[in-house]
């Protein structure tokens, strides 16, 4: 076995050797290029301002618990900002109950403000409920659920008078859904894969952004182990759709035998989005007819999946 | 074992089971369906003039001897049109020879014009002398080939004094491309997969045309097998990328699960193609310095390869 000097320090032994740069990296050396990665990602996409108030989504899991704790370093320099914690409780017995303990206990050693904001509070449903009652039906769990996700994060972080909403996703999760809606051949949905999502005012639509869209899940991982940050490692018993896992382990085949191949396809989505953005005709956002959150029909998706699910009911 | 009707006649028993169509065919109905399908295709791009004079590009793989022949018969309806082959001898020892007598025997049986023209002729060098020359070097086999095969089609159907040029590219070959592409980031050459390729006179450049890049590769083999029509089965000795290669599995696996998904991808790059062309800077294309050849740059990449050839050799 050869023991490696870092490329960075060439002091220390390296623990991590990234394929797509060549680079050997000690865990010290490792960890500030995580962090100096994910502020040039905020600063190349003008993610915040110096006095933003910031509403991070932590489900529980590696992702949104390592964007916490590198968010919440990076803010610190501009004592201005602020940053908050929300957790959607989606109502998943013996498993978001443990992925709140574990939020929580995050905020309390950051010294972070967490706010929880559950499905049946704000729809009357817990999602274990909803998958009863769509039992053997064609929209499944997943679909309800990311519908509702997303709606309770924007209720969430208006009620917090959030400036920003920081989402996790990672290099992996934003090329799988790029080559996800290249095989749905969703155009649309193509040019909507970026790191900041905005809407006009005045819509109730609070600003997403993704500080952490360009790192790849390994390296995501890595960080939040070498630092000892507590994260729920098991997975939803809802497990998420079958092509997308396909799509995960396709990328992951051809990324370890053409390292860098994650971010040619965010490369190649990156130059061709203005184009398709010029091309096709602009979502003209409104306010939803039922609850007037913003929506790009009469009525928004998620009241649409509560009508259905009021109807199912009986 | 169940006996199925074909969906199309309803009278004699299925054959073949179309996935994403779910028809089940008998042999004749699945042989009408592809030849449909081709004339559709021809007429939906506008490839031909009633009175064209259609060079075929003839390697003597499946693809290309069943465009001959279907091209052959479709023509035939037009009195004013004329097919032509033409086969490109790279110079593959124990491989082309095969192929160009297959070629041959097709086109006598069709009552077909057959051209032969030569690697050699034209350039000099036979692709194994040419393997010989840049054996350990970066630029494999397939992309002198590629080039300098695409340059001998050019030439070729000039002196035939050929109005287009058809090519064998099916729909996997396509979607494999736009893969392909998707993954190399390379956004210029998504724009470019399409089914007819053209140049603005005065060029030299004989208009491109794929009749059958919307048949997947399996009813391409069926069709030819079904007519017992002869191929070479043999695949070339000096094989394709790697990459293209994982592409091809990765495309026949999502396709067995989810039907239609080749489809989806070209759809998907017909939509988007006119968005790009209009974002990207228009190539323009000139007269390479050396040979005159219509190109992008001031010389052409086949008298780049060439250049680099010749100074190998030494």
């Amino acid at each position: 076995m050869i023991l490696l000097k870092c490329t960075r320090c060439k002091k220390r032994l390296a623990i991590f050797f990234r394929p797509y740069s060549g680079e050997s990296l000690c865990q010290h050396c490792f960890i500030t290029s995580v962090e100096g990665q994910v502020k040039r990602i905020i600063s190349k996409y003008a993610m915040f301002k110096p006095d933003d108030r910031i509403a991070i989504a932590v489900s529980g899991g590696k992702d949104s618990v390592a964007l916490l704790h590198i968010l919440t370093k990076i803010e610190k320099q501009f004592p201005a900002a602020e940053v908050i914690a929300i957790t959607i409780d989606e109502g998943i017995k013996g498993y978001r109950d443990e992925a709140i303990r574990i939020a929580k206990e995050n905020c309390k050693i950051l010294g972070v403000e967490h706010v929880i904001c559950s499905f049946k509070d704000l729809y009357g449903y817990t999602l274990d409920e909803i998958v009863k009652i769509t039992r053997d039906r064609e929209m499944g769990p997943c679909s309800y659920c990311g519908v509702l996700r997303r709606r309770a994060l924007n209720i969430a972080s208006r009620k917090v008078e959030a400036d920003k909403l920081a989402t996790a996703h990672n290099l992996d999760d934003e090329a799988q859904t790029i080559l996800l809606n290249v095989i749905h051949g969703d155009v649309t949905r193509i040019a909507r894969v970026e790191p900041v999502l905005c809407a006009e005012p005045p819509l109730k639509f609070i600003p997403r952004v993704k500080p952490i869209c360009e790192i790849p899940e390994n390296e995501v991982a890595l960080y939040a182990y070498l630092l000892g940050i507590k994260f729920q490692s098991t997975p939803c018993p809802y497990i998420g759709t079958a092509l997308r896992h396909e799509i995960r382990q396709i990328l992951n085949r051809l990324e370890t035998r053409h390292p860098g191949v994650k971010f040619t396809i965010i490369r190649m989505a990156e130059k061709i989005r203005p184009m398709l953005k010029k091309g096709l005709t602009p979502v003209e956002l409104q306010r939803c007819r039922v609850c007037g959150e913003p929506t790009t029909g009469n009525i928004c998706k998620p009241c649409e999946a509560l009508r259905k699910l009021d109807f199912l009911k009986y």
